[in-house]
């Protein structure tokens, strides 16, 4: 299928209006974001494209005060249940807090997504770090990062007991037994640790996968051991080539630790095309967007993104580096700080010409097919990714482009398949089934 | 549209292979419960049939040991957002527990379920009695009834304000704000209670209804009081006439006494019809589904309902009605022992008579179907209620027989629809859209 022994994979980010802050200024329907074929137009369009999957990032709470639109309004899960009837092939996955949320619940609504969509599911395992988001759960102050990580850890090694709870083939079809099933193939669990007691068995019988697929995007030290461990697909912020092989070799060489092999992990960084067909076009683009970007905005996310203040962040002076505080004490995004602070670093890159740049954290590529292709296939081939999780400017344009002119020019070169030729997510992704622990 | 001043609601409870404990036998694929195409045919007679809405019960456990087919394996929410894109009308009831959920992520799925069905979602509140349900999430013992009603009761507080926390007209679409609102329309709700502290908004913009619709099913006094201050729909198990009678005017009085009105307050027993084409028909169905009844199942579940042991039941001899405790010990649901308890004294049945006529606590009618509608139109008419839960024997003959006999003598005799008027759910119930509180 591919000229190379290892496969690239591809998702699609359905974030919001498209990645560009001023992307929402092109959707005619102001309630596009609540409007379910407005995701159904980017699904199908995904799994035209071939491929891996869509992906939804999510938050449990509003992000500024005044309010913002939320960038992620429809809950994943029930959205996702929606587009698996829209769609045939396309994996999905949802992104759930495992400190806002509880380990039975979260384990039987991704095993029903998977059942739903006959083994599309994937579930993104995230730990929040907003103080908004713990007001809405009764928590005065977010659980500190290391605490928030051993939840997690805990959260991933319950739904891993219950979605294995059941025998794959518990359902035996027998008509002389309780609805055709061996009730010896289903136990308990019996989990009792710090954070949970989960008795267990789930309610919903093992689903296609095996397990939905677990993603994860741990970047500090604590994120990527757990990621190394449990996690088959790592998300990564990373804007610079250095920085994404070094990251890349870091993770396989910790899932070999962890006595696992590293084709089972698979590493996607963030990309971030801005597509014409030709470069000139693809910067007119870009240009006439960045013509409704929003300083006022996304200057003040930055400096929160950084850790500092926005009054620290003249729009036509450098990052001021010596400001940088101790990651240590840094609350949010270890990764998206890292990789803007790396892009800002390698390019000497004014504040101005950083946020126009920075892709809101992953790497921006403006330029025709080849060139996005290009770029694609340095990374891929150099080992600094796996694939790409995939932003696109403006939804559905972005992605309609890229469909249209990018996917064609990856099969070409042999990069990328032409069809689907597994059912499952795991196919797509060359993960294994894992047999019931 | 109808020939009365009410109009008729009807449901369908898509419980199971079907209501008939011997159902799954006819069911050819043994994992049909875990199948999307299953529902979606139920859906979409439902819809064929102008039915209010399919509703979908729930548990969060499994209820027996050795395990039993789960009697609703796929979490609500998400199959009824896969369901929304497969109907178009049809109202979409999804069970959950007040108990094991927590307020903002319950309200976020409803309220996406509303946008992604265009109006069409209503949440069922359940509290919950199964100690295997508890055990599940961390608790040794399940609250006890008055602790879950209090929680509950907050609960859907809170849910009514997260869902209140967007004016209607917060999306505004002028282009010069951010992402089309206007950031005054969305306010936090500030909630400090007894069991939750909740600050919001919710980051969904308020739905189509305004909200899903609240559906309760409480029978004891502090489930009946919450009912009548809070549910819109209430669900009810009634085997005889004159206890379903008294219990319609006690619940619209109630409503009145809290200042609603009680056409807002639709009353809907559960129902089983047995139907064929004639009454001699529908009994050689029922009689023939009655060679499969499992009395060594059905026996000891029909027990637990009564609160006493197997041994207290021989199959050919009346209920012990002396052993029958006092309901205030009683730990399972008031409804099913009640009208389970009325059948059997009303009808001197035996407990073998008991078990094939009480239809799991609901009224069975076996006849034609103008014997059924007969039914159906004097329990309307005599304000027993206001429409029905209906339960099937099998899926889907059960419910094709029913949308192709009954449902056109129902809408002959001007009882009910014979096409969807409107376009929410709110709309068919009758029930007005609530304004922002």
């Amino acid at each position: 299928m591919t000229a190379y022994e290892r496969e690239l994979h591809l998702n699609v980010n359905i974030l919001d209006a498209g990645k560009h802050p001023g992307a929402w200024r092109f959707q005619d329907d102001p309630r596009w974001f609540l409007d379910i074929d407005y995701f159904s137009t980017i699904a199908r369009l995904a799994e035209r494209g071939t491929f891996d999957a869509v992906f939804l990032s999510d938050g449990v709470a509003l992000l500024s005060e005044p309010a913002e639109k939320p960038w992620q309004a429809l809950e994943p899960t029930v959205l996702l249940a929606a587009l698996a009837r829209e769609t045939e092939h396309v994996g999905l996955i949802g992104t759930a807090s495992t400190t806002f949320n509880d380990p039975f619940n979260l384990a039987r609504r991704f095993a029903s997504l998977d059942h739903l969509s006959r083994g599309r599911a994937a579930l993104n395992v995230v730990t929040s770090y907003s103080p908004r988001a713990a007001a809405n759960f009764g928590l005065d102050v977010v659980p500190d990062h290391d605490a928030r990580y051993a939840r997690a850890e805990e959260f991933v090694d319950v739904l891993t007991g219950l979605w294995d709870s059941w025998d794959d083939d518990a359902i035996t079809g027998k008509r002389d037994a309780v609805a055709f099933m061996d009730p010896a193939g289903v136990r308990p669990i019996h989990h009792r640790g710090e954070h949970f007691a989960v008795r267990g068995p789930l309610n919903v019988p093992r689903s296609p996968q095996g397990r939905p697929v677990l993603v994860q995007a741990g970047s500090s030290e604590v994120g990527k051991r757990f990621a190394a461990r449990v996690a088959e697909v790592v998300f990564t912020a990373q804007t610079t080539h250095g920085a994404a092989q070094a990251f890349y070799a870091d993770m396989k060489n910790r899932a070999r630790a962890f006595g696992r092999d590293p084709g089972h992990l698979v590493v996607l960084p963030g990309l971030f095309p801005v597509v014409g067909s030709t470069e000139a076009e693809a910067w007119a683009r870009k240009d006439a967007l960045d013509e409704l970007f929003p300083f006022d905005l996304e200057l003040p996310r930055l400096a929160a993104q950084l850790g500092l203040d926005p009054a620290d962040l003249p729009l036509d002076r450098e990052l001021p580096y010596d400001l940088l505080g101790d990651a240590g004490q840094f609350t949010g995004s270890r990764g998206f700080l890292e990789a803007t602070v790396n892009l800002a670093r390698e390019r000497g890159y004014t504040v101005r010409e950083l946020l126009l740049s920075n892709g809101g954290g992953h790497r921006q590529v403006v330029g025709s097919p080849e060139q996005v292709v290009d770029s694609i296939e340095h990374w891929f081939h150099s080992r600094a990714a796996d694939g790409f999780n995939l932003n696109f400017d403006v939804f559905p344009s972005g992605l309609e482009t890229f469909v249209e002119h990018v996917i064609p020019e990856l099969r070409r070169r042999g990069l990328f398949r032409s069809a689907y030729t597994g059912r499952t997510l795991r196919d797509h992704l060359g993960l294994p089934r894992p047999p019931r622990r």
